[in-house]
């Protein structure tokens, strides 16, 4: 790893350790994200990039509610995680995790991101992880978390965990659910960074572009998703991911059962009626069938 | 995507509407493949580029047919799937899907299409996807189903099922299992295609070559199929699936045993004895033990 | 395949035939690998060149020993894999296969070598595979058995018991783990090799350089393990493959409350303390906890 990169990463730890907290007026909750919305696309952006966007509890708690917040309505189709600052996140806040003794406020702190987490693929929407900068940690798990991962050519992916005694062992959950065994042991075992394009032939990444192109890229494959019908992606997202887990057998049984309620939706049989009709379909994005 | 890629596409999916059934005579029903055996190689080709190669009701039944016929044959060796025109396959026959109140033919048309999909991994004999063009949908599907894929530069794969409201949550079954999950996900979620070399970098394919090599790379696989023992693959291949969906320790207490049992074969014997002699092997391609 | 390969492929399994025990004394197992070690680095080089590395019963005892031996010292901090000769391992010892009647002696060998493939994952330090050559059938397998895996370009990587009558179903457990199921297929059907770039791609081995860069890039792996706590390698590598035999949910509660447990440790607060006094962690390699 070159000079540089090891100093982006010390940095990185360093400044997940001081507490963001700290910055938070007395009996008011930080709000440690921004969420902007608009025609449909919600950019959740983490905020604080003097701690390097450190997943701190408060962070966690500003993200899920970001997450969250009325995910039901027709106004929102799909969401987009990026951040201020140079790091896209350097995992967990250092110092939550110093305490020696106070081993329920460590449980806390891990069990809220791996809610977090796998909250991601629960939500009806598909959420696109946006990269242009260094991922390490809970960080690279965040993006390895999402539906979908937009990197810029400059962006890095590490767990270095081993460095402080911390085995990424909450992170290899989801790297070894994106990437080869190889590749995410060595990520593990050594901490090194993987460079956007490794993490784009591995499957960390579905997309690499240069620096100027994160932004078209992203809102390109958000209109695309904007174009569909809400309904008819929150049951393709919820079903990809249930079958995953189940045998083939099972996993076709269940798919061509969700085929066929899917073409009973309003939406089901409006995309295929504009088809033949050579028209726009016009989607009623609920989950009505039709009548 | 490009502007002729969308045509390409929007022309796949008007294609397969229109109704290959009504070109098929009275009270016969139609063979929309075409099926050429000679030297164990037998070449199925989807044989209705007027309509795309749809996987219609009529289309899976010819498919079934032709991989099943005969197919416990010494003279069947391997099979290779390929398809007449400039689009591999465009997925269901949309006609087929449009009519709201009859789910029961919904349902036949994706459990057949299901049932095909997966007898490609219980046949004995490996199963080579030749693709030149477009496969797009349950065409992906069949692709990812296959054993070996091979594709020309040119080839590009899609699953656009959200731009007719109808996710292709079966074909992410078998995606699923051939991609990394954020480049299903992206495919699934924009309908917007992967390349030929994207498709090989992420495993949905295993070879790509120019247009003009794709009948001669195809070939030599095929043919370094066909100098192997029929009972061995049979067994191998098997195996192969079955080993797939164990954990580690009964993966491996299971193939041993059937190292064991591939030894007693006639071939198993047969092979390692013409190593030793430094002499071609003679194949019985039966499943007899050794005497 | 070119000619060269063809050969050198023939020439690994004739030589893999020839029984390198005849060349062992009577009374006294013979020793077919070299172990050295030096500041925590454990090279374990396959010797037997002659007989291309072949995985007979003595080699695999070999081998076996020199992974287990004194594992636990907190000496050992990594298991570098290599082999003398071109080849890198050849495979089962096809003399030890021959004898259609002793399916017991088959077993064994067979045993044996699953039993060696699944250790190299249940030891407490990372093994790499240092590849610089042809691994073919179980040598294949046992470099997709090791947790990382460095290649010179020049090497390949192939499963050709098709040729001998012997599918390889074994070394299939492995590949089929490693690489994208139409890849392994592939390869498992036609015996053709998998260069060493194709191999990187597809995720079998998680590096490849220039020849002349394999022992500094293999060292530069293991000196950054070796940076890091025993203990804390320990506990990661056991709860990575454990967690990825389980479903996310499962996961995720497993690895939250390892994360917690990591903390208790003695390095686990060294390290994090360490770091915010900003100085070099003192690793006790110890399974203590933090009194």
């Amino acid at each position: 790893m070159a000079a540089a990169a090891l100093w982006r990463l010390r940095r990185a730890f360093t400044a997940a350790f001081s507490s963001a907290a700290a910055a938070a007026g007395p009996g008011r909750p930080e709000k440690l994200t921004v969420r902007r919305q608009a025609e449909g696309v919600r950019n959740i952006i983490l905020n604080n990039p003097r701690r390097r966007n450190a997943l701190s509890l408060s962070m966690l708690q500003s993200l899920r509610e970001d997450l969250l917040h009325d995910v039901k309505s027709k106004d929102l189709r799909v969401i987009i995680i990026s951040a201020e600052g140079p790091v896209f996140c350097s995992g967990h806040d250092l110092k939550e995790l110093s305490s020696e003794d106070d081993v329920k406020h460590h449980s806390q702190v891990f069990e809220m991101c791996a809610e977090v987490m796998t909250l991601i693929q629960k939500l009806p929407v598909p959420v696109i992880a946006k990269v242009n900068g260094l991922a390490t940690a809970a960080g690279c798990q965040l993006v390895a978390s999402c539906d979908i991962a937009v990197a810029s050519e400059k962006s890095q992916f590490a767990t270095p965990g081993v460095n402080i005694g911390l085995f990424c062992s909450t992170p290899a959950v989801a790297l070894g659910r994106s990437l080869p065994r190889k590749v995410a042991l060595e990520m593990l075992f050594t901490g090194e960074p993987l460079s956007a394009q490794e993490a784009l032939m591995h499957g960390l990444v579905s997309k690499v572009v240069p620096e100027d192109k994160l932004e078209e890229e992203t809102m390109k494959i958000s209109q695309k998703i904007c174009e569909s019908s809400k309904s008819v992606l929150a049951l393709g997202k919820a079903t990809f991911y249930r079958q995953m887990a189940q045998d083939l057998d099972t996993a076709y049984k269940m798919t061509t059962q969700v085929m066929v309620d899917n073409l009973t939706l309003r939406d089901g049989q409006e995309g295929i009626e504009a088809f033949i009709q050579k028209r726009k379909p016009v989607w009623s994005h609920s989950q009505d069938k039709k009548k």
